[in-house]
């Protein structure tokens, strides 16, 4: 596999730990780690994109929360309960930090429920902060599972000298293994199935020239920079074979929300007869969630459309409408890649089938 | 009618003139004026984008080739074959400074055809010089007719209250006049027909948010940015009525080639059940190409991608396709509107009808 970068890691003990980011808003240009002494920095680093990518933000929420329950947030000495309170407290902020990712939601959830099974569990609250760090970790080391295996599953659909299109970031920098899409990517490449990436710049935070056109030239990956414009054009000539995207948060129908312009992918992949794979581990479905049309839509700051690094590009004052995510309908997806397999066709029932019964649901 | 910009101005005579042109590289945060001396000066405009719009740079070219013919270039007691040979030459140069746009060699042609004619009716050099700047004025003005005649075909078009999508800049910022596709703004805001405008920011030189934002929100029309990416969802939520752009070049077939990301808005446009307009001059057309895979399209340098405002955005050396335009196929059409009438449905009959016989083609 080739030299694939890592986002994030802890360093320390449950009691004085700290969760050490690769600060994505200074990639490409600079290699900062940024290290998070305290839930409050954690949550900083998920609402201002230092962390981003709806696998890796549960991870990193999910070491938010045991940071928690660290000193002096929490007293050293504090019993069990308090201990979980802490967790619990923290959990609710980290919550409202990014709305659309269902990860963020599923690791807190996961982090609540172990925090008040420990309660009767553990006798010391020493006890409980060990034991919720191992479950952060437990989270972060199943990401990288399911990484490979929605790896193994997607490169399995690709043809030999694949030419594939892909958006933002749903890679290393978007997980705590080797990506989603770009998993499949990185595990079609080992097999010496990759003839080239075509990633879209992605306007306006431009993670996939910033993220992803930087960590496959990292792994080795031949990768072509697009403008978001171009892809339609990029299809058209019959330069791609398939394109493959992450996903943020998947309904029951199948519909995805994902980075503002995948949709415009799905329309133009279906119009040129492009096969177009959603990637994504069980965690980003919701079923709870009968139809895209439900999912909220995050919309952010108009500096993000009117400035780049500082500089206008725009007329001050401009009006701007920055919707952050899109939805896909089920019927444009040829596929959803999970860590458990692929769903085809696209629906509720198979998605059922695929999802319903396990905690990814 | 709103306080349009106005592109560019001529002062002086025809052996001691000077091409005043609004610098757009600058805007929208100055707005600095770029005084062209020689041909050199205008081929350097049109090339760098200073001055750019498929008409403004037929009418800039044809300013261009008059500078071509003054002295110190041509001696100011000239015989008239020199100064014609003069123009010719500039002609031959400003020609090669952009592929794709048609109204470029339309507009050099033209003067090249009125210089020919000139050898045998003038019997000085100062009759021949005189003449060519007239025969550039009647371009500008024929330019600024045709604006405010599309303007009104294109207006009749629209419904009460409309909710326009456009994409790049076909202004008037590209015309000589109030536009094209702005031009049809422009004239049914004054009837008071325009609710909003959508403009595409129009990556990589963001043309939307630097130039048709500011031409718009100075001449009182309200108008939202968004990115290109996002069009695909304004157009879903149901936010616009009608898709207008401008054109580079238009084939016999009523292909359309235009800037990069014009195709994507027509595929999208028709999925959502919205009419998607070309608004262009005559002078678009290029009857000598049947169909749009035989337009030339320019491919622009890596750093537009590189770069976003000046500041790197991407990894240095990443490899980049850059295609400056997209071929629109007619089928996605649903009408193109001229300075004669609107053209509909668009396919090789209705083009020839509108188009064939007379000087535009």
């Amino acid at each position: 596999m080739a030299e694939v970068p890592k986002a994030l890691r802890w360093e320390g003990s449950a009691v004085s730990g700290r969760l050490v980011l690769l600060d994505q808003r200074r990639l490409p240009l600079e290699e900062l780690e940024l290290i998070c002494l305290s839930v409050g920095d954690v949550f900083e680093a998920i609402r201002t994109l230092a962390v981003r990518g709806a696998p890796l933000i549960g991870v990193a929420a999910a070491y938010g929360a045991v940071l928690g329950t660290e000193p002096p947030r929490v007293p050293l000495e504090a019993r069990p309960q308090e201990v979980v309170r802490g967790l619990m407290e923290a959990a609710a902020w980290l919550e409202t930090a990014r709305p659309t990712a269902v990860n963020l939601h599923w690791a807190l959830a996961r982090m609540r429920a172990r925090a008040e099974s420990l309660v009767t569990e553990c006798d010391s609250g020493e006890a409980v902060r060990t034991r919720l760090l191992a479950e952060a970790h437990a989270i972060r080391e199943e990401d990288a599972r399911m990484c490979a295996a929605i790896g193994r599953h997607g490169a399995a659909l690709l043809p030999e000298r694949a030419r594939v299109l892909t958006h933002c970031n749903a890679g290393a920098l978007a997980t705590a293994g080797i990506g989603t899409a770009l998993g499949v990517i990185y595990t079609a490449h080992a097999q010496g199935r990759i003839e080239r990436v075509y990633a879209d710049e992605t306007r306006p935070l431009l993670q996939g020239a910033r993220l992803t056109s930087w960590e496959l030239m990292r792994a080795g990956v031949p990768v072509t920079l697009i403008a978001d414009s171009m892809a339609a054009s990029v299809l058209a000539s019959g330069r791609v074979d398939v394109v493959i995207t992450g996903a943020d948060r998947i309904a029951g129908s199948g519909d995805v929300a994902n980075k503002i312009g995948t949709y415009m992918l799905a329309v133009l992949a279906r119009r040129h007869g492009v096969p177009f794979y959603v990637a994504a581990p069980s965690s980003t479905f919701d079923l709870s969630i009968a139809r895209g049309e439900e999912i909220p839509i995050e919309e952010r700051g108009p500096e993000e459309l009117r400035t780049f690094a500082g500089v206008p590009s725009a007329p001050p004052g401009v009006e701007v409408f920055n919707p952050a995510f899109d939805v896909t309908p089920a019927e444009l997806i040829s596929a959803i890649i999970t860590e458990r397999g692929v769903i085809e066709p696209v629906e509720a029932r198979t998605i059922t089938a695929m999802v319903g019964g396990g905690e990814g649901a």
